[in-house]
């Protein structure tokens, strides 16, 4: 198929020259590497057990992203299939977006998560960054296109320049799922059903125990100001909170007080606040605390919390959410329910449990060892507003499924029951009994698969009749149709089941149907 | 939901007072601009009718990509679907690798399109390049991987920095469907293959007419060779002749004497070739050709030929393949068959034939009017190579449906149609027949999505009835249930059709059930 080595050689030759030439013109460096890498590829055609130059680097993915092989994509197919489904069973609409956004688009939106942002190089034209989530995006689209209700989901990847811890599911590459509610309507009730709909989604893949945590920014910013908090800082102190899932009190307490600027007195009573969580009747008490009662914002934050919890109840939710005041959620666009799907104890392993223990270190004696949320989201009552030239609110709520953490927590499950999945779906392998039978091979091939049939054969002309049946275990395939001369003149070829081994001779005409048939059957 | 305009107001100001002091503490233009963003955010949440001032930018996505809405998501996950079918009929397992490579494992893949690939910018950390095609990833994770054979499908999109021309179909971001068979096979049986899928495809998606033309890069090489093209030249000669598809052979003869310094004469004898197509006879004629037979390359490309002809017809795509002299595709590293689907005459319309001809100019008199290719590919052996530290190759031959072009056919065709397809799977609409109904439908719309039937509702709490029903025939939901207080004391609710508006009345309990039958019915 390739060139011959004098050829090679010949091309190396000019090349060489070539490249020598751009270097005494002292032409730009990129240029430079372009042909000494076709120098190089020139010279790997030649083949040989000695390294390549070309192999300068090593090989790869960039840091924090993975390929996924079959075995993953089947595991990772299933799972999206199963989101999928939930998310068509709320009336949800698939939309797609660019995975980059002008570099605008996503200014201002994520508040110290933005150093995260890709961008991409200046190559001239405009400045554009990889899209960060699938939320800004959405908004985008909506103040666009001027739709102001919509309940759509979308399932792509998102782009983070964080530091991967890959063995827990986070990458810098990874998919998220989401669904989100436009529109302008009644209170928590589409709040309510995204809650729903992330329960369902944890039900339906039956990855374990978990709980949905439930806050709301309005009692949040209550809760600061309530506290002390100057107006100014909401946002930056609501991200220290945010970081109490990973980091115990004190060190956050100490970002606020000696980063933040916060004052000591002010951060104990948010310490006060942020260890309570419960139901129905933590709202109860809430509402009769004094120093809330006095704030408006914290008053209406706890009357949609109450009503929220009324509607999850109504969906047979009360034993799955808990209210819980340390809730708070990095991004900076939330204005109303944020909420957080986590997964509990040993659901959320992805190592084995001696390991898990010892990471956590100290906090494992204090609380049982989750991993990260699994969902998250809230409601966005002014991101598309951001978009519009009017300035035109569209009020969304939505939630996002962290599906690589799921991933991670199903092929660590997988791994250990050491089950092997199917990667591919064919019914039929078409062998040879003897040799020169190739051609009649893809006679059988065509009729098969112009009847629907998945088959597949090996591609070399004689293969022997027991690597054929090999192949066939294997890869799990159910039938095999071994072909020879004596059969063929009858008309005639061998059906063979591969786990019991038994054969039937079917007539050519009737094969399709006969596969057809058994597979029903199956 | 928001704050109040007060607390609002004291934000923008304290916000307007950080901006100052970045300003005039001279801090770099990007924190600036990201306090400057969330003041406007801020500004914005003011609302009113006035612009505001965060809008400065073109309200886009970034030039040659495009949103896709739900109408467009179900056509291309109708196509998608197919084409998926196809893959797995053939034994296709999926994978899946990041969006972008290192940088260095896309240079020296693309020859004279290696500028149009967009890189990422350097943020600290490996240099990055969005990937170019999926077929140099492919090559990438076999060698890492050490994997020798297999037959893989990829749907994904790819990026390339080329001049769009949306209403074609040609974007800068978007998707390929790929399937490859790599390992150590006889000749031309994979390849024979690749091909019968490619008219599987296009069988299925019903675009109308089309041909698969075939080459050899070993016979163009052969024949650059007998028209006294200098060996380091080919793989340029190669791209000129690529160029024949949308340019006349004057312009593309032009190129080659003029930008690429190759001789008068021996363009003329290139002429002479490239204007040849055909089926077996052709090969025939051209190993009978002088000039031909006395090249190695040529006469074993003309072998392949006929034994790739060979196989096809066998397949019964006689008719459907055209062995084309003028076929070169663009990109280096194909070594043996290449080929590329192409649609025919109208099938390839995406405008009115009137404005059609008006585009093609001068070259619609001489020829039928063809868009691009929508399928593409061909034989890789050494790329593998390029990757694998010893240079160990696995051959590998491919092809790429180029689905953006035929969802651009099929998006044209279903605009002329005036169809509208339904984005959602929704079966049945809660309402209510008055007011205070709305935890009734709450917890009916809790029973039937427990029971896997997929529901919606109004997100008000009293929405008229006459509203209701008139979403469900916009959304072409085929049913829907009817709460009334009458009804619901009885342990009743009304189920209706949507089209024939027959009601009757069923027990709660069997709602489910009944709902299931009447789909099943359907």
């Amino acid at each position: 198929m390739s060139d011959t080595r004098e050829q090679i050689l010949e091309q190396i030759k000019v090349q060489g020259d070539l490249v020598r030439q751009l270097k005494a013109a002292k032409e730009s460096k990129e240029k430079i590497d372009e042909e000494v890498s076709r120098l190089l590829a020139l010279k790997a055609k030649l083949g040989g057990d000695a390294p390549p130059a070309n192999q300068k680097f090593t090989l790869k993915t960039p840091k924090g992203t993975r390929d996924y092989g079959p075995q993953q994509m089947t595991l990772r197919q299933g799972v999206l299939d199963k989101i999928v489904q939930v998310f068509k069973r709320h009336g949800g609409e698939a939309i797609d977006t660019p995975v980059f956004e002008l570099k605008e688009v996503l200014t201002g939106k994520y508040g110290e998560d933005s150093k995260l942002i890709y961008d991409l190089k200046d190559q001239g034209g405009e400045i554009l960054s990889m899209r960060y989530d699938l939320t800004v995006p959405l908004a985008r689209y909506l103040a666009m296109n001027k739709i102001s209700s919509i309940k759509r989901y979308h399932i792509a990847k998102v782009y983070r320049r964080d530091n991967p811890a890959m063995t827990k599911g986070r990458y810098r590459e990874f998919y998220q799922c989401d669904f989100d509610i436009a529109g302008t309507y009644d209170p928590m009730l589409a709040d309510a059903e995204c809650v729903k709909i992330v329960s369902e989604i944890l039900d339906t893949l039956d990855i374990g125990d978990y709980v949905i945590k439930l806050n709301h920014r309005q009692l949040l910013d209550g809760m600061f100001q309530a506290c002390g908090v100057p107006a100014d800082s909401f946002r930056t102190i609501c991200s220290a909170v945010d970081k109490l899932d990973k980091s115990p009190w004190a060190d956050v307490r100490k970002e606020m007080v000696e980063e933040k600027g916060l004052d000591e007195a002010a951060a104990d009573r948010i310490g006060e606040y942020v260890r309570l969580s419960g139901g129905a009747e933590l709202v109860e008490q809430l509402l009769a605390d004094e120093k809330l009662k006095a704030v408006p914002n914290a008053v209406k934050g706890l009357e949609g919390m109450q009503l929220l919890l009324k509607y999850c109840s109504i969906f047979g939710l009360e034993k799955r959410v808990s209210f819980d005041l340390s809730l708070a959620r990095g991004l900076d666009y939330y204005t109303g329910v944020i909420y957080e799907g986590v997964l509990k104890g040993e659901s959320a392993s992805v190592a084995s449990p001696a390991k898990t223990s010892q990471q956590n270190g100290e906090q494992a004696s204090n609380e049982p060892a989750t991993v990260g949320s699994v969902a998250g989201g809230g409601r966005y009552d002014n991101l598309v507003g951001m978009f519009d030239p009017r300035g035109k609110a569209v009020p969304c709520v939505g939630v996002s499924i962290g599906v690589e953490r799921i991933f991670s927590v199903l092929e660590a499950r997988a791994a250990s029951s050491g089950l092997k999945l199917r990667t591919s779906d064919v019914e039929v392998y078409v062998a040879s009994a003897h040799k020169g039978l190739h051609e009649q091979r893809l006679k059988v091939l065509n009729l098969l698969w112009d009847a629907g049939v998945k088959a597949e054969h090996s591609y070399k002309l004689n293969p022997k009749l027991l690597v054929q049946l090999q192949h066939c275990e294997e890869h799990q395939i159910p039938l095999v149709v071994v072909l020879g001369d004596a059969e063929l003149a009858q008309g005639l070829v061998k059906l063979r089941e591969v786990t019991t081994r038994q054969e039937a001779n079917v007539k050519l005409e009737d094969l399709a149907t006969e596969i057809r048939r058994r597979q029903q059957a199956a």
